[in-house]
């Protein structure tokens, strides 16, 4: 058998945006060459000039402004291996039409863009006449990933997968303990990009729950940014939160100072003693550039999984974005602005603080396995949690090492398939533990009128996920009043509990 | 022009279960001849004996076995008129499947059912080619209003809309201020079962806000079941909750005492002391059965509407009825109890709670009315929203007097298209008014470890819908680290506010 990675020593890019063109540079120092094309010249001329400032660069950087060149100049190749990194949606379906009378059976896309795994499923069967396998590869970790090393997802035809694995577990993050890249093969069809969309939405789940305790710690406690920089990193560094990529960041962005010059790499020049978190609105989701967060959502929806936490999380942001309309509702609807807390012993609070945000990550964390877990189930795909876990461990965004190291031995030794997370002792004892110090935090944020909206749907998760007479029976009773909806009665055998159907019972509360 | 209501004498009920048979007999009642057929022979054959109790049905009912028979039965009128009471999907295409090729141009079928409006404009084009018109209808109020009269949105082809209408408008609830019908031509397309879909939604946050305002007060201020009656009896006559459907009902079912002999009705007998509040879980939605709840949901999410209280009720629900899977998760997350409260002021937190659960009423009529209004721009169905009002004033679950009468006259006076309830004077009032208490409630629920998880979504969402400065700035602080998704800054001109689209600036927090 041939050795894969001599196999495939030319890949072609479709997209020189900031991912596209740092995937480039990233390739070339594996010694690849890389055909780089976009839709804008503009985009493959400036990536370009970047190239020759690039000095670890290795296989040859050639930049196309003619698709059908761009194509061609991988013709030598065995096989063609491109990977996009466009917009999901019309821009991958319009340049696949552009290429597509130009590939060849055995060809291979990647698509390393946001993509619905439904289209992506939809694109897999269109190309299946020609012999043409295309890939839904989620790639995790933003533009500085992408260059050092991303996580990757990639799924579809599990030969075709095999055929590029060599090449990207060179390219990906490794798990700094083990070694181990970050990326394996998902499992068959849209697998991929439906394991990348759940991870984006954990993500917005966490980073709601980040900045409602940034902005306890600064609107209510007062704290300065340098000091709650030092509280992120301390977070960081040791017990449930140590090696969460939010929580790092979160301490960078509040110890950063501006240079009085600028650093020339973006940043303007100004007071150089102000920090960069004056940043006032979550704009991208809104102009549906990003489809992963609600995609998530949705799917939570119709699939039945409870997920609070996260869809809180892009109500939370959605509304964020609407920065004009939202002031002009402020001034009709007065609310109070997040209070200065008065009489609070900072240090414990800020330490269940701590704790509040790691159960609030954990119920994200819950939510989108059960997602992933129901989906695989539904569709066949034989997803590996213990596999998604390992892609998580670095270079992606929701990288947390306590809950990596807390979860994948579990999933790695498991003979069954889990579907729901709580069930699992060291994850119940977890959350367990720390619903107090939410509870703490919830009364607290509630109380100051700060924004706590992903904390206090964690902790209402909790206890309705782990309550066994919930408020709901009242609803069943109004649910058969009118709609005959039928119910089943507690403490009765084969009633309790009985199945996630029609009830036994209905009573004529109102005669039709 | 003919009278129409002279035209239509006979119409064809396909679907014999609860809201079928009670249609069928409402129909009749109306003087008109109904043919009857379902999969079910025997639902069919019940059907008619059940008929042969009722005393006021004038026009003829005829059962039928055999699909052909039926619709050949209604072959002598101008145009065969069908309502479906069906399940939604594929039970709906089965039968339209089998009595197609019977259809003729200037047939209506009248789709009953909670439909997807998807499902339904596809259906509308499948027929276009043999004129033969489908109307996407939502039927609201269960199956006691489908014989006294129910909410109807009947959407669809314009013309064969108003050829149904004066039927409609003769066996729809009456709004009993005006005597106005409850049943108007909502648009285009599938506009009327969207419109439905969303009264479902609406429907859902009111009933988890409902049962958590009853679980507040028999499990914490542990009143008994007669005095949570007599409160939501007091509730449902005066102030913010007048007339509220959800509010009515549940007083009866508080009051509700068994007979010691049953009612003959579905009652079994027994305890004759015991309310039949007894009910256990949740479980229609969860057997897939009844999409309109996580339609909603979905549709909220993929369009940009922060709708969190909606949102929330299905959740809860969803977790509801994996009642066997909850009680062993319960059994390792060893969650509080709902606790008995000590120290409160009963009949004050009973006022702050009618008040709290009006502001979280008040909240999911926003979300689900803005969640229309953006559909219908988006889709140029042109929905009135005074007429959604109008059809919701009596007969269906959401009635709430309070709300219509406040918002009806606005939307009616109003000549531009509302996209924001809350930027409506009214409206925002009365959740600024409410803000207090509903504070209060969710701080106490959250205290004795209750359920309060659309109460608590809803307070969070009028924060964040009406604050200045969100927690967000710093997510989006952590999504320019990573991401680069460029942020505006405050008080500068053009960027605050600015469009809801990528930022104006970039800072390079960690080179790539």
């Amino acid at each position: 058998m041939a050795d894969p990675l001599r196999q495939i020593k030319h890949i072609g890019i479709v997209g020189a945006g900031n991912m596209g063109t740092e995937m480039t540079f990233g390739f070339s120092e594996q010694g690849l060459a890389v055909s780089l094309w976009d839709i804008s010249g503009e985009n493959v001329d400036q990536a370009l000039e970047m190239a020759k400032n690039e000095k670890n660069l290795k296989g040859e950087v050639k930049g196309y402004h003619d698709i059908h060149e761009f194509v061609k100049s991988l013709k030598d190749a065995e096989r063609k291996v491109f990977i996009f990194s466009i917009t999901h949606g019309y821009p991958a379906d319009s340049v696949l039409d552009k290429i597509k009378d130009d590939l060849k059976e055995g060809d291979i896309i990647l698509d390393g863009g946001n993509e619905n795994y439904k289209n992506t499923e939809r694109r897999q069967k269109e190309l299946e006449s020609k012999g043409v396998k295309w890939i839904g590869m989620g790639v995790s970790g933003g533009y500085q990933s992408a260059r050092r090393g991303p996580s990757m997802s990639p799924g579809g035809d599990p030969e075709a997968v095999n055929t590029v694995l060599p090449l990207l577990e060179k390219f990906a993050a490794k798990d700094p303990k083990s070694g181990k890249p970050c990326v394996a093969n998902i499992g068959p069809r849209g697998s991929g990009h439906f394991v990348k969309m759940v991870h984006n939405g954990i993500e917005n789940g966490m980073l709601s729950t980040v900045c409602e305790a940034w902005s306890l710690m600064h609107k209510s406690l007062g704290m300065e940014l340098d000091e709650i920089g030092k509280v992120f990193e301390k977070w960081n560094s040791e017990g449930e939160l140590e090696g969460t990529y939010l929580v790092q960041i979160a301490s960078e962005i509040c110890t950063r100072k501006k240079s009085p010059q600028g650093d020339q790499h973006g940043e303007e020049k100004g007071d150089p003693h102000r920090s960069h978190a004056d940043t006032l609105k979550v704009v991208q989701d809104d102009d549906d550039s990003e489809g992963t967060l609600y995609w998530t959502v949705m799917e939570a929806a119709r699939r039945h999984i409870s997920a609070p936490t996260i869809a809180t999380g892009h109500f939370f942001r959605v509304a964020s974005g609407a920065r004009a309309q939202r002031l002009r509702v402020a001034k009709k609807l007065k609310m109070p602005q997040p209070q200065k807390a008065s009489d609070v012993d900072k240090e414990a609070f800020v330490e269940d603080l701590r704790k509040a945000v790691y159960a609030s990550f954990l119920c994200a964390f819950c939510q989108g396995l059960e997602l992933i877990a129901r989906a695989s189930k539904d569709e066949d795909w034989n997803i590996d949690l213990a596999t998604c876990i390992q892609i998580w461990r670095a270079g992606c965004i929701i990288q947390e090492d306590h809950i990596a190291n807390m979860l994948q031995p579990i999933f790695e030794s498991s003979n069954e398939r889990m579907m729901n997370m709580k069930l699992i002792d060291e994850v119940s004892a977890d959350l367990h533990k720390n619903y107090e110090p939410l509870k703490k935090v919830v009364l607290k944020g509630t109380e100051w009128d700060n924004y706590v909206p992903s904390l206090s749907a964690s902790l209402e998760y909790l206890k309705y996920e782990g309550g066994t007479m919930l408020a709901t029976q009242f609803m069943e009773a109004e649910m058969d009043f009118f709609g005959a909806h039928a119910f089943d009665k507690a403490n009765v055998k084969g009633e309790d509990p009985g199945k996630a159907t029609k009830g036994a019972h209905h009573y004529e509360w109102r005669p039709a």
